[in-house]
């Protein structure tokens, strides 16, 4: 059994999770908020009980993907809301998979929500609230410079392959995935391995039978049950993993 | 010397540009007037002469572009105002050109105007009015069955090609091309032509010694000589072509 880590300085907080240092320089240990901000930090509010419920469901996933070959954060969860993750710094990029069409989707369209596409479909956006995040292509990520064509098709090829993981898991709990938002980073050596979380925060996740939406949009849509839905998705991913 | 083609139905009348039916169903004529707008047609506007300016130069430019080996739709100029060109089945895609940071690019990532890009860099654009002529990327052409992967793999090797040929005949003009826009169609048997126009109107044209404007953003910007700035480029062009 490893020495219990301590929370040093806090190095950064967002909307939804603290970070703090460590006394190894190599390891933080991020703090999962109840806090919940949508629309770019225009709403705000809480969700009781959401910090724990995205520590573990995160935690969860990401062992999985690590047991399929994909590298992430993740050193191991300390408690109720902390884990310890890698230090890495993180790729300005939101890479957003999409198996059926919402939200800003829809939205910059003009496509109805729920609508299928035959293949997934990948979207980087500038990770960057002053601008809004704004959408990019594979040239203005090289413009910019947050990336180079290699760290690019590493990171298309791990999206994807999340996706193909996530949406099994997801099925056998009653659950279609329908887009979620990944962020990955880079170790010391320039290694590219998967960061921040995977929770209803950063996913859709619609019940298969009923349509019923279990994530972040219940907040965002003010469409109430919001805890309960977490709850949900949670009780529903305990019972598989 | 072939019959004087006549127009027949007005088939559409946008921004710029009338297009007319002719008696071959293979052709129209394309007909250039001296209206102007702005910002999705928030600010409208007339450039005395551009219609001329802008049939002229667009002609010469795409005759230039067919004998390098770019298909076009360019049939031949009728009058000042008038072309013939070949019918196409437009791609509702917005091809964008940038070989400096301007524009669009500077507002939407925070990046100065002037910056230069070390390749080019290729955008499109959702060609469509209601929804603000979105930018989309490769994923989202396909998923919105804008156009085929085959053909959007001709297109940008076509655009990068249109932006070598351009950047040289405008450099020996005395001119910086900073970015443009061109638009694609299809014949009936499916082959990708380049289609709509070349001109001020579509592309940004800065004077290579001083940095002047010599471009549509004159208007756009309310920095006065417009006229004179489309009339400029037209004659450098005409002593060069």
């Amino acid at each position: 059994m490893s020495e219990m880590p301590q929370k040093r300085e806090l190095l950064y907080e967002g909307k939804a999770k603290k970070v703090y240092a460590t006394d190894d320089p190599e390891l933080l240990i991020v703090s999962y908020k109840d806090d919940a901000t949508a629309f770019n930090g225009l709403k705000k509010g809480t969700i009781v009980g959401k910090g724990v419920i995205n520590n573990r469901m995160s935690d969860l996933l990401m062992a999985r993907l690590e047991r399929e070959g994909i590298p992430t954060h993740l050193v191991r969860e300390l408690n109720d809301r902390d884990t310890l993750v890698k230090r890495v710094a993180i790729v300005p990029l939101e890479v957003i998979v999409r198996n059926i069409a919402a939200g800003s989707f829809s939205k910059r369209y003009g496509v109805a929500e729920g609508a299928v596409f035959y293949r997934p479909t990948l979207e980087f956006s500038y990770k960057n609230d002053e601008l809004g995040d704004p959408l990019l292509n594979d040239d203005h990520v090289l413009a910019l410079g947050l990336a180079s064509p290699e760290e690019v098709a590493v990171i298309r090829r791990y999206a994807l392959e999340v996706n193909r993981l996530l949406r099994e898991i997801w099925k056998q709990c009653g659950v279609t995935l329908v887009d979620f938002k990944l962020e990955f980073g880079r170790l010391p050596d320039g290694t590219i391995i998967l960061a921040d979380e995977i929770s209803p925060d950063t996913c859709r996740l619609w019940d298969s039978q009923t349509g019923d939406k279990l994530d972040k949009d219940r907040f965002r849509r003010d469409l109430g049950g919001v805890e309960a839905a977490y709850r949900q998705v949670m009780g529903r991913l305990n019972q598989q993993l």
